[in-house]
């Protein structure tokens, strides 16, 4: 990936960062993280712009679709990686406590499982 | 997305758009549909800046899961459009020659199913 | 699915049901809905059996994968529906309990999502 | 798996294969390894009976899944050699002959592929 991607990117992303407050969401499974998993979408979308630019130079189909299937593996890999995050921490301390807060985390996380199982 | 995502992206793109020989791989299954699938790209290039940012404003990891399952399945879609352009034109052309071009394109189709398949 | 299938498939477990000691592993998510999650597999097996069949009788390639595609996703909602009582059950008391048991549980259970995601 | 269960399998199928008349649908691109289709089949039915038992047994829910996902993954693997000895014969030779025909077993395949990735 060019330079001009890194640039380009780190542009995109600086206002969120300024305008976050500090601390808000601090229970999140992912914040401790946080710069691993937003280094790694950075990444993605990278090779998502490379895809782009291969259709465009009309690059051999094969080697698109190879592409296209490394960016589905390392989207599922973050997701898998969120996913446990998640179990590990809000879905875990919901369980401690219990009740209808538990369960309703518990259905959720299976929701979000299923669409990673099926998709 | 915003429309800094579409100005910047449209700039990532548009050197590699001028230095295309016209004419240049013409053969291409995908070709007479370049623009849709540039679309295509570009939206989910913007889906994946928006994952980066729902990182990074600490959204609830469940919907970020629904994202990634959402990008997942916009690549699967553009990965299997591709592959059916690439069987009806290569493919089709190679086998109707037959001998061992074709036989090395069917292997080749193949394995990149088995990779969209397995991951 | 024949009668001869359901005869024999009924024969084939029958031995394992009576040997079970009662009240055995009491505690599984899926106990409740064991006949449900019995007869969905008996199913499941009579499906594999009808490719098996269908290959013998040189039926048509496009039907077989068809039918594959049928079993692989009736296995897969077998397996979220048992992952998800397990959640709810083993991994959500372990959860209460909190300390090393219940990390076990949850990296146990994130590792058979992730093979779930990724096969 | 024990031995009950390949004698139970071998009767099974023996009725089918006395049936089959010779040489019928000889051109199916899966004819050459139909033993060994029909061995992994066979196989695979074995696996379904296993988890079966495993769950008429009360054993351990990711044990269990881990099994499922066994058997996805060599279905996969039966679905996958079909359908390139599929695109090998069958499609191969219609696409020598091209027309219509060909546009059909083309379009008939990506059907196929696509149900095979989304499943």
């Amino acid at each position: 990936m060019s330079t001009t991607d890194t640039t380009t990117s780190a542009q995109d992303t600086v206002s969120s960062g300024e305008t976050q407050p500090a601390g808000h969401h601090g229970g999140h499974g992912y914040n401790s993280d946080k710069p691993k998993y937003l280094a790694r979408l950075k990444r993605i979308e990278g090779q998502t712009r490379g895809i782009h630019r291969m259709i465009d130079a009309d690059e051999y189909c094969i080697d698109i679709l190879t592409q296209i299937s490394a960016i589905n593996s390392a989207l599922e890999n973050v997701a898998l990686a969120l996913l446990e995050d998640h179990l590990n921490h809000c879905v875990a301390s919901a369980a401690e406590e219990g009740g209808p807060v538990a369960e309703e985390k518990l259905a959720e996380a299976a929701k979000a499982i299923r669409r990673m199982v099926k998709s």
